[in-house]
């Protein structure tokens, strides 16, 4: 398996240079387009890595998927009345369909639905991003795992469009805690920085019917894995979820700090990162590396 | 399998009466309301059925399958200049999409998308309704499958947000042909009448890498089929694909005539059917039996 | 008042250049844009003119008034259950507020809105387009008006969006005829040949509370002619109402034949002529002096 | 002119409790719905009114016009970049067209373009809000006019949409200033309580080719003075914009307290006042007052 991703890696290194780092905000801009990881971690504890899978990056979007998680311990299907389970059809963070659709965000994986989830789980907990921080830390079994402070910080000064967002959800009465409190710990949580085998790790449970074998708990019901897989599956790649399943054929989720995870269903959970991206916001080599591992192994769940 | 399916039939039957058939042309409103039918298809080919599988039905939208399934072999990757891969987000009717994208459908399976995949096959054939017809008998093995005139006709009739979307997309330049031609194919396509038995039969490709056993032609390629499917899980149930992905869990696609198709890779084929649809115009005992189905069976590909 | 009219052709000709003639239909595309002309008719029967005042173009658009002035003479205030009397804040011939807004156009001069019209004028007459040419004739006083058959069947040929918008309306249930009929008649309206003569002649019961000294008959009350003129305050000028109320302020219509006519009430009917257009579809050199025009004389309704 | 004026309250007022009182917060919703008042101020310095014409009440919108007032004086032509003067076609308060449009509003009228322009006089006042009150007192010649602080801090409690929208304008970089400030002064704004006497006398500078004769300044030149009248004109009424111009025919401005002013240029300015507000939330009898009062003196600037 590794020579396969060490082969990967050589085929999808020379595409570095024809994506773009995210320049929204100066603390992601300044990363080094250069860098290349991955990193499989199998339901028998196995882990395989190519290229820089120690290397830290900033997982963003991602942890869109440890929220939802948090959330659906917490409230269960009642969720569903305040966030949608359809693919957008629109920019992951457009407010044309927000208003048309009386501010229910159309999934959990775009910005609106992510934010309506912190929403959620603000109401739940003291410290959302404390709470957050060590369920993190507990599925990647590393308790060093923490939020860059200074991204974290960036994101909040550029928060126009997240806070417009916010701000219309609580227009139309889907919104309950202050914005400016749930934009911290929304931000907090996107700061997070992570390397490829703790993601791998920490979303082990998502391949393996919801069981974490590193931190012993049994993170969601066998159900309610197959359904957050489903979800990933027709929006976790932003605008590009469809091209996703034509390519790669698996659940997953990008952030736009470059890294993608995947799960091969009770096989394998997969985390892949290279900070440029294309022009839908996702990991340009990554995609391009998922898609090679995916037609060498015959991944695809379609077949 | 079939007392499986037998019991299955009993518990969503009481369902019927929640749901409306399909009203917008007199030849569907017509349809008795209280049927259901479901056969399943092996790659080994086994024959399982519940209900009235033997009882044919306007296939409507899931002809849609067959249309892009022609298109493919005949274009290949060409084809995805002229639509998309992607989820709409959208109704399956709608042209605000279409026209902010100008003129280029989100995917094969809505009505936009599948009006341009009839324009490429009415390039490709002289009489693209009878090339269509001839391979869908090849692929259910049954030769006396024909169109149903009254329903094509009456398609026709009220063609009207049909025609204005073609003229759309004419006028963006995403359309060959001459637009009243394109849909008398359409509407003699969607006016196929089957049973669960055909249709089960006939996309049994899609479960066994692209190949009929029934036909003995290799209608796809593996990693084609993999890409079919993997457009059916993200697009294939109206606006409704992201709901299936979490009750379901399986490529799908499904007809106002009151049919679902669903695939189970390298295992099954499946059709279900009953007229009465949901809001999202999806068979409302079908989609039940269908996550009935998936939960007894394990059956999502999603873990 | 001819010095005026001399001295303002001299200061907009050079602007000829900056503009672009509508090229959408070969037919328009071939008019010699270095041309410019302008006619005024006063209440009390003087013409006054400047440039190519005599020369014949294709009126397009603004042929939209005469259609609205036969609907309300035939229809009164039921016709607005068709159609708004709002502006549309869209470009003039888009799909998408006419499908949010259930195939209810805007007002009657955008596309959409006078093809409605067209539609109630061929439920009235038997040979529509015959009727509004004996309309015109008898309003420009001017017995050998007549469409250019060549621009009519290229406008037909290439009648792709607005024949997608007919459809839409009638998928709505807003269209009561034939689509190919009523885009026969519309089309062939809109290729009347007029000059500005003609026009500021034709035009003048709009300055004459509804009364027409050339054929002698009261076309509209005076009640409806104050409604007229305030829907082309709000309305004429495609997506540059405010700007033409801003700059101008006259009741005024304008078509991509390069043709605009104003209305100054009790007093004057405009119109101005030059075939190069701005980006907003409006003959650049004619805004130019008709700005100039109602600075010089203080004609703004508006103060 | 009073004789007529009361003849036209006792038309009217059957109309009231076909409306309904603006009820988004608190402070509006509680206003006695039975009250009706109506005052024109003159050129040669007469006062008209009737019914309740000295009671105050919430201007909220109507402030709009002396915020674009004091923009223009400051900004002059530059502040038609960061908004537009085309009528909206969509309600006062959506996002969607100010997303499609890069966050540059359509008019200064809809509440996006009223949040630019106070932003705005944001950056031009040190203390925006007194500046405004000070500017609005001299014009109606009434040092006691101030903002009702309850109303203002309700309007800033329910700030949820104006706060998405304005964040939307930051987002796309046409918004300067802390958007908290800017909320706090333009609901201050919105808040000021004046009558219909103050009101007629406030805007007499716009009937009067900019002079204002109370406060004895030239408020605007008089170009400047037709360029907003034709602003008001196209812009002023929401979303009813071109139904004001069809039944009444003069520049004006609404606000949800029940308040429309409106001015004949040259000769009145005019304020009509009753709390219930129609389905576009303009006044209803205020509207039914302003269309009667039209039709019995030929107001219309349109014939």
């Amino acid at each position: 398996m590794e020579d396969l991703l060490n082969s990967i890696e050589q085929k999808v290194k020379p595409l570095i240079g024809l994506g773009k780092v995210a320049d929204y905000i100066p603390a992601l801009a300044n990363v080094d387009p250069n860098q290349f990881g991955i990193a499989i971690y199998s339901n028998d504890g196995q882990l395989y890595h190519a290229g820089q899978a120690y290397t830290d990056f900033s997982i963003q979007s991602i942890s869109k998927v440890f929220s939802l998680t948090l959330a659906i311990k917490h409230y269960g299907e009642d969720m569903w009345k305040r966030v949608g389970r359809e693919p957008s059809g629109n920019p992951f963070n457009s407010l044309v369909q927000l208003e048309y659709e009386s501010g229910v965000p159309r999934n959990p994986f775009i910005n609106a639905g992510a934010l309506v989830i912190s929403d959620m789980n603000q109401s739940r907990f003291a410290s959302p991003h404390y709470a957050m921080r060590e369920f993190i830390r507990r599925l990647a079994d590393n308790s060093h795992l923490s939020s860059d402070k200074v991204v974290a910080d960036s994101e909040y000064e550029f928060r126009a469009r997240n806070a417009s967002m916010a701000y219309l959800m609580k227009a139309f009465g889907n919104f309950e805690n202050d914005v400016e409190s749930v934009l911290h710990s929304y931000f907090d949580n996107c700061a997070m920085r992570m390397n490829c085998v703790d993601l791998a790790k920490a979303f082990s449970f998502l391949a393996n019917k919801g069981y974490s074998q590193l931190s012993g708990e049994q993170v969601l019901s066998a159900r309610e894995t197959t359904q957050v897989n489903g979800l990933l599956a027709t929006s976790g790649l932003y605008d590009e979820a469809g091209n996703f399943a034509y390519r790669v054929g698996l659940p997953g989720k990008s952030g736009v700090g470059g890294g993608i995870i995947a799960i091969v269903p009770n096989r394998f959970s997969v985390c892949v990162w290279s900070p440029e991206l294309n022009k839908s916001g996702n990991s340009l080599a990554g995609m391009a590396a998922l898609e090679a591992l995916s037609e060498s192994i015959g991944w695809s769940v379609f077949g």
